[in-house]
């Protein structure tokens, strides 16, 4: 039997069935309205989960949601809502519940992004593994034994502010330093900005920047790969920046793997000599060898990790 | 019934007969011969334990080892021996348990600490700990759920192993920039005479490294608290940094509580003002807070914590 799994990200929402051996069976997506947030979303979504549970063919036995922020996990409740408005008022798992008869479970989206790549994807096979998905922001999610570790407030496992540099840029968590502030997608374009306006170099940025008015992290990618030296020379900071955030993380949880995901750490390159560069930085070095690998299901990690939760709480009922 | 507890350290090493309330009914310790290393050492131990247990009143039931430096806590063996030559081709345990008859079960120091402090100290009613042993270096030790976590490889809660600066000074681990390398008592020492040679102020640290050759951690904490301004600036820095790690392993692990032991730790004003600090700088600030706790038991903590381990041991039997 099957489970509806739900991803409410800051740009997207999406719907799909999935199989226990994690086939997509039905899958919808569709654009978010930001600025309406909850109020907006949720008859939407209760409309579209409406219709895909009509079609009846796959009678689905629970929800699992991925969502794009903080989540108390014992009380299943939103704790924020960093990206749209309204959501910490809303009790979305007991809404859902209560509508459509079935048991609903909530977690935040890179914990989602983590279960589902350890159950489903490249994370398949190890007892315990770090994730990382690096976007916009940088999320993480820790696999031990077997089990989503959330800590004593469901807020372990930010492996994305660690902070790494004493005098870094602010990060969006408030501190400064921390990895996402200097190897998010938005901290790369931000350093390639800066790069290009205070740098005398001619660089193929320069001419991005000044064309279309900004910089975005593909740019940079798409410029290191065609060989501009600016950009290669940003890329590498940032690498050594994430390489310094991994070692911190290791160092603590000791993983069998770690797996990278999101639209930065999937790009090309991100991830090459990484392996090598951090399994020689780390205590006693030489003694593991930690694969830092590829996640392999792009961006239907969270679904996929949302519909895992799911058959884990059918499984404990 | 009581066990004995051994802790083998650097520069000495201590045994005590413990009961299960954590009372040391006996107790002794010894300079350890730094360069003679296990070969010096282990006759000794074994003497020394053989007249403990010849003394007969208190028929202990087990041996708990808390070891300065890396050990497999699945093999039971000491992985590197940083302190003193020879420990790696030692079986330890099972030479103790063959000539004992007694369970004898070994840690890393820190570990121990965490667990002595955990079970007898500071950390008592906690679930969840982090602990820290500031001295020499800078240990750690993570119990999650009321267990010790050591990760795949026995080497997690490395947490003087998290790099909070991009360009630091070089660590013993090998890499750079590590807590430890910022904050341990060497690190302090470092930079005091590293602010003396290069500083025009005058500083009473000055006075000292003149009329000794050299200074501690202790000159600087003893020179703060007389007012010493390029003192108080040093420690400032440390206590800085110090935080920020913190910060890294509070996101990662979410404890329910901070406990910081260890010369360095336990220094007078050391832990002033980092609870506020560091609980206002971490991810979601508000939602929660984490007691940043002084390990209450002193230079007792490994000893006690390889008792809780030598208990623990029994009670799995």
């Amino acid at each position: 039997m099957p489970v509806v799994a739900v991803d409410i990200g800051g740009t997207q929402y999406r719907l799909a069935v999935v199989s226990r051996e994690g086939e997509m069976l039905l899958h919808q997506r569709a654009r978010t309205n930001r600025e309406a947030g909850a109020k907006w979303l949720l008859p939407r979504l209760r409309a579209e989960l409406r219709e895909l549970l009509a079609k009846g063919e796959h009678s689905p036995q629970a929800i699992g949601i991925g969502f794009g922020g903080p989540v108390d996990f014992a009380s299943q409740t939103i704790l924020a809502s960093l990206h749209a408005p309204g959501w910490e008022e809303v009790d979305l798992c007991g809404e859902l519940e209560r509508e459509f008869a079935l048991p609903c479970v909530i977690d935040n989206d890179a914990n989602m992004g983590g279960l589902g790549e350890y159950t489903y994807g490249a994370g398949r096979g190890f007892g315990s593994i770090l994730y990382y998905t690096v976007s916009t922001g940088v999320g993480g999610g820790v696999i031990i034994g077997g089990e989503l570790f959330r800590g004593s407030h469901s807020q372990a496992g930010e492996l994305g502010h660690i902070p790494i540099s004493l005098d870094g840029p602010a990060c969006t968590c408030g501190f400064r330093g921390c990895v996402e502030a200097l190897c998010s997608g938005l901290a790369i374009a931000r350093q390639a900005r800066e790069a290009v306006e205070k740098g005398k170099t001619s660089s193929s940025l320069r001419t991005i920047l000044e064309e279309k008015g900004g910089l975005t992290a593909k740019d940079v990618f798409d410029c290191t790969a065609s060989g501009d030296a600016l950009a290669q020379g940003i890329l590498a900071k940032v690498k050594n920046a994430f390489a310094r955030g991994l070692i911190g993380a290791i160092n603590c949880f000791d993983p069998q793997a770690v797996v990278v995901g999101g639209g930065v750490g999937l790009a090309p390159g991100f991830l090459d000599g990484l392996e090598e560069q951090v399994n020689g930085s780390l205590v006693i070095p030489g003694r593991r060898k930690i694969p830092i690998l590829r996640g392999s299901l792009g961006d239907n990690s969270v679904l996929l990790g949302a519909a895992a939760l799911a058959f884990r709480t059918i499984d404990t009922y």
